[in-house]
């Protein structure tokens, strides 16, 4: 069901990474670092965010989508619900 | 220097819950699960980490940018660098 | 090579739509109206256009990387393709 | 009331240039371009219309929001209408 086995631990340490900027912010936030550090750092972590979920989109479009476009299994589904997470990707 | 001081134990209380989510996403890719719930789920942080991010630009607009636009002290430097992180903040 | 055709005269008739949007920006501008109403202006505009991308992106989807799929054509090349635009999407 | 009055011509001819992006792309869709070169040309303007909001931005900042503040005039007002204004821009 998932499609990103093949990255899965490469994945894992990405988060853990992630894991620790934002222990990083909750630091800064409670040392009262200067906000547009914070608000850099937030940006950061965004970015990294947004970097593992485009391993994952592609993952999921080479697996699963491409799957059931093969096998013409729900496809119009599949397809219609990769287009709603990218539209929401594309509003936060 | 920070201007969120009077916010800081909610800025930490929501840092703290997402890290919680992180690990939550970290777990989620460790049990391979469907990868449009992964995505759903960082998007979900995204939106987390944007909130925290739009109460300290608040709070730096209230405090910081307020004080040395009142103090006219470095007012155009504190314009344009809070310029260049919403900027980058809009892209990310 | 398009896979929008079917949606063509939606699309058209939308983008008439956005063009007018453009223009009335300008006249916004001209006659200096305020700067909050000219960015939300440029906000709805930006929301037009994202529309008209989602539904290009989808109909590229169900055809064009659809049919590469099926044919096994290029699949890799598409679907790589699809991933870039969509990152610069997020990314704007 | 608005505060881009020195960078008006700069806009206009701006928002003329990104008129014209607007109108090549309903050119593009009439021409049943590449589904992919529209989206790209999206992008574009997109990227465009960011640069103008940004403007903007940064002289609504230094010119309305800098009085209000100087004058302590609906300072909270006006902050809380940049920020909404900024929250939007960023979710779209």
């Amino acid at each position: 069901m998932s499609s990103y086995q093949d990255k899965k631990e490469n994945l894992k340490t990405r988060l853990k990474r992630i894991e620790g900027q934002v222990r990083g912010l909750h630091k800064m936030v409670d040392e009262e670092k200067y906000c547009v550090d914070v608000l850099t750092q937030i940006n950061a972590v965004k970015g990294a965010l947004n970097k593992v979920g485009m391993e994952v989109l592609e993952s999921h479009t080479k697996g699963c989508v491409t799957n059931a476009i093969k096998e013409e299994e729900k496809e119009d589904e599949i397809i219609n619900e990769l287009m709603d997470v990218v539209f929401k990707f594309t509003n936060k």
